[in-house]
């Protein structure tokens, strides 16, 4: 922030300094700036930097005011770290496995293949370490993380043709994220190609384009992806839950009255659950319209589910014997996640099968 | 509020009142009551309440406190909403099922038999327009309501022989919860017992009481059931997420500054998704000690789920034939749920399943 940010005492707090410190810091007039990893129209994601903003807005009386910049506006999507850590914006709203490039361990900061869930996430992180570790890794970026909310477990993505084994994976042309999961799925053929998401609805009509993973039903069906590769699949393994992120500027957080320090601390939360709850309620809506214009959900089939569970397995051990920090992260946050499996089976996993089971 | 609590401008307000107008809010002091219906030691449940607070005081630098008071403090467990709606204390953290003697809506405020999950009840309060349904309703009792958190799909109880079918529930004296559960387990022929928790370990051990459901792992344990009751039941299908929640006085709400209301807006969420989180952190490992010591751990037969189901539905259907406003907030929800349903099974069920079906 140190350049572009302004943080100016309001004129009054010359005469309060005397003897009324804690209104000095109330006064304190702060402005941000926040770069967004994505477009406005990802509205469910970059709706919880609206209501982050929105929320600190309300504490502080209009006094902190954090101006949200779309993917592009300040800087292209992908240099956000870059711009987190050399003080251009205060805070960024990205995914960080986007940051791969950099370090594989950005990835455990959102979402890895067969990893945590949301809820499960939001566990790990918040009261199981997971978030002290990951702020560790981050101060090498000169970022604070928060979760900015999570997509829950997303769809498998769209594809031309239908998938009836793994071997009809096998030179499947798919555009997909790279790091972990385009790792695992290199290793099963898949020639992954990249390409601005804006071309991807031609490439898929044209054929040079066999199928795309995006999100989930709510932003897929924005895309008219069903048009062109009606078939739907499920579960996106490599996604068991997305948290997407808030990465936040440590010398702009510590430049903050601690006031200020605690509501960015609660505007962060307030939006996460907010866009969790959002996604959740609209992606059951998106997909019914999805489906009554034609498109074909079906799952993966088995061996291609184990095939990537495999393949990631052995991506997951080659990074290991790579990266101390990865290994230390990844075995913390395996350790958390099989006790939240086996404490799955009693409870959630339980009760939603009867659930599904009754015609309610 | 109003006989009780405090609400002052601190001295300085006068000579700020001139020129600075919004410096005079931040100036304001104000001191909330919060009476809970439970004990410290709840520490998941009650820490909610400690989170809110600290979070609270944190913003306002320590301008606005909250004091808590444990159940029994100010007012016995059950009497909070009268001490909201009365202005004695400005707040209730509480379970609002605990209310279904003076109106049988509170429950969908907390839990109802085969209802929603911790994530569905979240979306369905949040975005699905759960809580502005609830908030009319809880107008008559001066209250708006926020989430305090969730509990998670509980567990089905302790009991001190096998459940083998629903024959071994026809007579089980057992102490539950009223309201509709309790309703639906009455039709099944269980024999409702009320007596203080705290006395409920002599009665299983004398066999006096022949089972009793609570919470969860994290918090059965520390009631020692599993030595006088080894079977443990899944899944609490009359809790498949109980959301905790602060009952706010809306007259205590509407005299603060708009910035403390987006304060306590704010940290309630703060607490609610703390909560949450910590549920699902320690059930686990509460879980696998419960296992260790020798507790049994069973899923309820299908035929019991069933019964259950079926008078649980005809609890309902009672219900709405009485009260066009239970009628109206349980069709909401029921149409909410459907599409959840609907989507879990593409989402979270799926991966979920693959998940415990590997060996991490």
């Amino acid at each position: 922030m140190d350049r572009r940010s302004l943080i100016k005492q309001a004129g009054i707090a010359g005469i309060l300094a005397a003897g009324v410190a804690p209104a000095v810091q109330a006064q304190t007039a702060v402005r941000w700036r926040l770069a967004a990893s994505f477009p406005k129209s990802l509205d469910t994601i970059f709706g919880s930097g609206e209501k982050f903003a929105q929320t600190l807005k309300d504490m502080s009386g209009g006094k902190f005011e954090v101006s949200l910049h779309a993917a592009g506006e300040l800087m292209p999507a992908f240099e956000v770290v870059n711009g987190v850590q050399n003080g251009i914006v205060d805070m960024a709203l990205t995914a960080p496995y986007y940051f791969t490039g950099k370090d594989y361990v950005f990835a455990f900061g959102c979402a890895v293949p067969f990893g945590l869930t949301a809820r499960q996430m939001d566990a790990w992180m918040e009261h199981g370490g997971g978030r002290k570790l990951m702020d560790e890794f981050y101060a090498n970026y000169n970022i604070k993380s928060m979760s900015a909310g999570n997509t829950g477990t997303q769809m498998g993505g769209w594809y031309r043709k239908e998938i009836k084994s793994i071997k009809d994976i096998n030179g499947l042309k798919m555009r997909l994220g790279g790091g972990l999961f385009g790792d695992a799925m290199h290793k099963l053929g898949v020639v992954s190609q990249n390409m601005p998401v804006g071309e991807v609805y031609q490439a898929l009509e044209k054929g040079t384009l066999d199928a795309v993973e995006f999100v989930g039903p709510h932003d897929d069906q924005k895309m008219g992806f069903n048009k062109v590769a009606p078939y739907y699949y499920y579960p996106g393994w490599w996604e068991g839950g997305a948290e997407l992120e808030f990465f936040i500027s440590t010398k702009s957080y510590a430049a903050l009255p601690k006031e200020y320090q605690a509501m960015v601390d609660a505007a962060c939360q307030v939006a996460a659950r907010d866009m969790t709850a959002k996604y959740d309620t609209l992606n059951p809506i998106a997909l019914k319209k999805l489906v009554a214009d034609g498109t074909k959900v079906l799952p993966f089939p088995k061996d291609f589910m184990d095939a990537g569970y495999k393949a990631s397995m052995e991506v997951f051990a080659e990074n290991e014997a790579k990266s101390p920090m990865f290994k230390k992260i990844h075995a913390h946050m395996r350790a958390f996640q099989r006790d939240q499996i086996l404490w799955d089976r009693y409870s959630e996993q339980r009760f939603s099968l009867y659930m599904s089971s009754v015609k309610l």
